[in-house]
């Protein structure tokens, strides 16, 4: 039997939700492969649905989140902009302390029920 | 255009989740109206629903919710049990704390992007 514990879901919106934790999935696995499609691949995406996921935040965010390196060895790939990496970066520590201070919390107010 | 904000979900689960602001709707009017079925209707969820979703929360907090009142003048209606009383209190509270300290964090570390 499970204990009782709190479920959050952090979400980033304007008129709709466009950055959680699966761009944060795709961004941080195409910064380790150097590639959008290889990131997709190994989230079992399709590469339209990657694609269009980066640019839905692209466009809620008002900057370009992925560069595109054409052609070269291995056909090209993608790199994070620095924009990118700053706020793949403080998103990564909000959703943290987010969910550290969460947990203190739900053990604060729910000690008695646990 | 909407501005860049937050957006939080937040649960309480054991196996499965069986506490957010559904339930606590439904308590809350439960509670006004002194009849579970007054609540559904305001909701527009069925009886059927509400007494589910009542009873699945009752199993999984391992007490009593609602107090049935069988007949009388208005033939009866259901009122909050005492725990139920406190653990509303406690959840609402809660649920009020991580949404005020979630949304101070969130300006600190998006201030660049609002």
């Amino acid at each position: 039997m499970e204990k009782l514990h709190l479920t959050l879901r952090i979400r980033l919106a304007k008129e709709d939700i466009f950055f959680g934790p699966g761009v944060v999935t795709l961004l941080t696995l195409t910064k380790e492969f150097e590639s959008l499609n290889g990131a997709a691949k190994e989230m079992n995406l399709s590469y339209t649905k990657a694609y269009k996921m980066i640019k839905v935040a692209e466009k809620a965010l008002g900057f370009k989140l992925l560069d595109r390196k054409i052609g070269g060895v291995g056909g090209g790939g993608s790199s994070l902009t620095p924009e990118c990496v700053e706020f793949l970066e403080q998103y990564i520590a909000f959703d943290k302390e987010i969910n550290s201070i969460s947990n203190e919390l739900f053990n604060k107010y729910f000690k008695n029920y646990l």
